[in-house]
């Protein structure tokens, strides 16, 4: 029967496929006596024979579909269900104790899980979790459960999870997956931001999908106004598929303004720039008339996999992207790990609050391999392109001078030894921190150029983790004291002679953007599906109208009456 | 042997005296089978006795020195400790199985633990929490260990801990409690907090008091430099008794300015006030000179029991303090629970980051009962003293102007039933949360003062957790960003007629006290023991040379700079 489920808007568009619901089945395994142990060894392989073939066809697809990278995991795992050293003692256990196959591969390989991860060294941790996922998938063989193979999908699908995680996402292909719905997050959630970056259409936070929606039911992801439709009736499905052509129009209107530059109606030039997280993005950058890349996560380059990524690896990905760019500007942020984004390999220890903790820059300057590996990367990397390297987390001076010493460290080692780099890389930092937009006075002497993060610095800002439902109603971007550390920044800029950006969700936003408009804004960051429509919208806006009332709107005291007037004065 | 441990010192003073660990033994139960019944039956009713024996003398000595208040819970546990449904299965399990009374113990206990935590009841969780202490108690009897008893000191000790908790230092006796010194903690932690609340010298951060000092050895505790000298020799006991006698003189000299006001050498007065925690603590105001109490922090009547505390209790309460103070202003923020400070019969969810969550106004905003008794309690107190009310992590006006319009709908209803309310309650904000900093122009229009808490102003502007040691460097009381937004505070607070204070730690250091007196702060809220040396130090500065400064330290790029010019300049 039909039902609709109302969640939050988090990527524009219509998608309508069946459902497919990634999930971890129950593998719980009972101990059985058995009596043909021949039969039970015969089980055994034919579910190792099943996996392997299984691995073979993920391999290959991943392969094919998501580059070399993504794909050596699962030979490991191939290799794995070849190793005499695994697969005889579980033979044996099944015939010298007459137990079931599940039983005798689950203790086996625990005892081999729990020998590796004992070792305290990070290869034979690999393995240990190489063994473990393995496990998984001949136990689900054996039991006779489905587990959700996100690089296996091979028919237009909707994704139906709880929240999906950076490692799923890393495995979904974007010709099958049309959209997806999730439990819980909100618009800046990873899932959300990662559908965005797909350009595929995503409803978040519905708190039901999971609950509500079987496998292979048809379904209506409506990214444009945060429904979910489960099971619609012809007459709904002519409406939504209605519905999308309406919007597929849109977006070919949009599209005609693909190559031109943005400009507002009194014919001021701003730069509408995309936020990426792989080279593979920069397709969709580039067909969405992207001007630059504003942000470059480069922290994708080191999730997902089980050990650091090779200088070799980082200077393929920016030369890459730099390269697609063809000479239009990216800004690539240093690495971003800590907070909500961890690295199993690194070993980072718990926090009591991650987002105040030992994260970003303050993770760089400590753990300088890494962040020198990353630089000399980028810089070997700048000759291929336009590229601007930023500091994210900056909060004091003294942090900024130590990453730009240490970069230029790096860069007077490489020349030294021959290598081309570039002189004309820009240095600048994310303004994400409170602390560094209230001094960004004394910044502006010393970097090239801010980029405003407002995701953190309006969670800082309000004291409000933005992942927290309790306190969301404070995740605010028109607060006037956003506003004001906002306009702070641009001011500072603009009386050194710098440029200032934004890469948080607000750029893209189509109330923020009036608001920065008039308040200066150099270049706005978005996601690449939102530059068409950003760039119809300034089109018809006038920057100096809308300065004549910076001083108005930076002295109102609250968020609904900086709503009212832009609604009321620059929306239609 | 001697040997000297390097911490950080959070209370002034030099205490010599014994150790006393305050520590939780290992309870481990093994089960035995025993051969002669009546003699274990016999064996559990003595370790009963002696608990109960015990229980009577912490009782006595609780309500003595602590009030009726805090020995409650004591009463509860002798009450376990008299139940035939808990004594006499074990007993009966004890002669029925042949084991130790120790196991029979646990697992009676355990059973009945189990079945009223099922309950969901909060009444029963009460008693489940109850008995789960009762046995520890016994089982200690029973195992021949010691479990630390606070609230029995009866000589003088240095308490050596891993860290305090709030229930730790509510039963401590300040008689006998000399000092203490921790492994874990920095200057703003709770213990640190309590120690100058207590004005006893405190070491904390030592990371190896617990695992170097054992019990009844000889301690000195310097909380002027930062060090624990353990079993000191006759030689260094005698220089420490010296350097003690040096401070108590110095001491004797502040105390000299207790009933002065406080004037800087140019003839203006700014007010010293003291943060409390309990009515307890208003002693040690008056006693340190204090001319108001600048923050009265609720939480403690909250704090170390099993429900809220009701109306009167509160009435109670703040009546007494206004009383003790004559007529002084007494500013008392209601309650700020959550973050770290939690209440186990709330029942708050877990959060990932607690310090950016659910707590104080926001969750007063949404808990309404809880927040309108207080208010009650408060408005009703009002007429015996000077009262004035502050809402704690306000960020937005919108949540002002709500709980502003809590507290008159209460007066309004109070007023109409009869009772008398003061009409002169000045009602103001803490200043922690950057917007709140950023849009004080448009809170000084509404609000009657502002006091600007700098522990968790710091934290957010700089997005570090004070808490966590790895990013601890970026809590920079003195960097330009905060001075910023302090002065902004200031300013913004007089231009509309209002004033402004400092509650955190920051108004009562040495450094901050110049700058601040330059950016013209009306009030400085510190620990009572901290008012007479501020005092002496404000006499010596003037004020308009140190504002004539204002604009050369608020453009300083970096905290050194700042520390630099103040030590130069204002610091001899």
């Amino acid at each position: 029967m039909s039902s609709m489920i109302k969640g939050i808007a988090a990527s524009a568009g219509i998608a309508i496929a069946k459902s497919f619901r990634l999930e971890h089945p129950d593998l719980t395994v009972e101990k059985q006596t058995i009596s043909d142990k021949d039969a039970e060894i015969k089980r055994f392989e034919e579910a190792i024979n099943q996996s392997k073939d299984e691995l073979e066809v993920i391999k290959n697809r991943a392969n094919e579909e998501l580059g070399e990278d993504k794909a050596a995991i699962f030979s490991a795992h191939l290799l794995v269900l070849s190793d005499p050293e695994l697969l005889n003692p579980i033979k044996d256990k099944i015939s010298s104790e007459s137990v079931n196959a599940e039983f005798a591969l689950q203790e086996v390989a625990n005892m081999f899980i729990t020998m590796f991860e004992g070792m305290d060294n990070e290869y034979m941790a690999e393995r240990a979790a190489d063994i473990r996922d393995v496990t998984k998938r001949v136990l689900a063989h054996l039991l006779g459960v489905t587990i959700s193979n996100p690089s296996m999908i091979s028919e237009e699908v909707i994704i139906i999870a709880e929240d999906l995680t950076p490692s799923d996402t890393a495995q979904l292909n974007r010709k099958y997956v049309k959209g997806f719905t999730t439990d819980i997050g909100g618009r800046t959630s990873h899932s959300a931001i990662m559908a965005r970056s797909m350009e595929i259409p995503a409803v978040v936070g519905t708190k039901a999908v999971t609950s509500t929606i079987q496998n292979g039911v048809m379904v209506i992801v409506d990214g444009l106004d945060g429904d979910v439709i489960v099971d619609p009736s012809e007459e709904v499905l002519a409406q939504y598929r209605q519905k999308k052509e309406q919007y597929e129009a849109q977006k070919a209107e949009w599209a005609k303004l693909k190559n031109e530059k943005t400009v507002t109606s009194d014919g001021e030039h701003v730069e509408l720039a995309a936020n990426i997280g792989t080279p593979e993005d920069v397709k969709g950058v580039l067909e969405n008339g992207g001007e630059a890349i504003g942000l470059y996560r480069t922290e994708f380059l080191y999730m997902g996999r089980d050990q650091l990524p090779t200088e070799e690896e980082q200077f393929d990905a920016y030369k890459t992207v730099l390269e697609k760019m063809e000479g239009k500007p990216v800004v690539v942020r240093t690495l971003d790990i800590g907070g909500d984004k961890e690295l199993p390999y690194l070993n980072l220890p718990k926090e009591l609050n991650p987002f105040l903790g030992f994260r970003a820059i303050r993770l760089c300057l400590e753990e300088q391999d890494i962040f020198r590996t990353q630089l000399r990367a980028l810089l070997r990397a700048s000759t291929f392109g336009n590229l601007k390297i930023m500091f994210p987390m900056i909060a004091t001076l003294d942090e900024f001078r130590q990453a730009k010493a240490i970069l230029m460290e790096e860069k007077e080692k490489l020349v030294a030894s021959g290598t081309a780099v570039s002189d004309s890389i820009e240095i600048g930092i994310m303004v994400e921190i409170p602390s560094t937009a209230v001094l960004a006075d004394q910044f502006a002497k010393e970097v090239d150029f801010f980029s405003i993060g407002t995701n953190d610095l309006i969670q800082y800002t309000m004291a409000a983790d933005r992942m927290n439902e309790r306190v969301s109603y404070l995740y605010q971007p028109y607060s006037p004291s956003i506003l004001r550390l906002v306009s702070m920044v641009i001011e500072a800029a603009h009386k050194e002679g710098k440029w200032a950006g934004m890469c948080g969700e607000m750029a893209g936003d189509t109330i923020a953007i009036p608001i920065l408009l008039g308040l200066g804004l150099d270049e706005f960051s978005m996601s690449a599906t939102s530059i068409l429509p950003a760039r119809t919208q300034i089109k018809k806006l006038s920057k100096a109208e809308i300065a004549s009332n910076k001083e108005k709107i930076l002295s109102m005291s609250t968020t609904e009456e900086v709503v009212e007037f832009i609604k009321a004065n620059y929306m239609n």
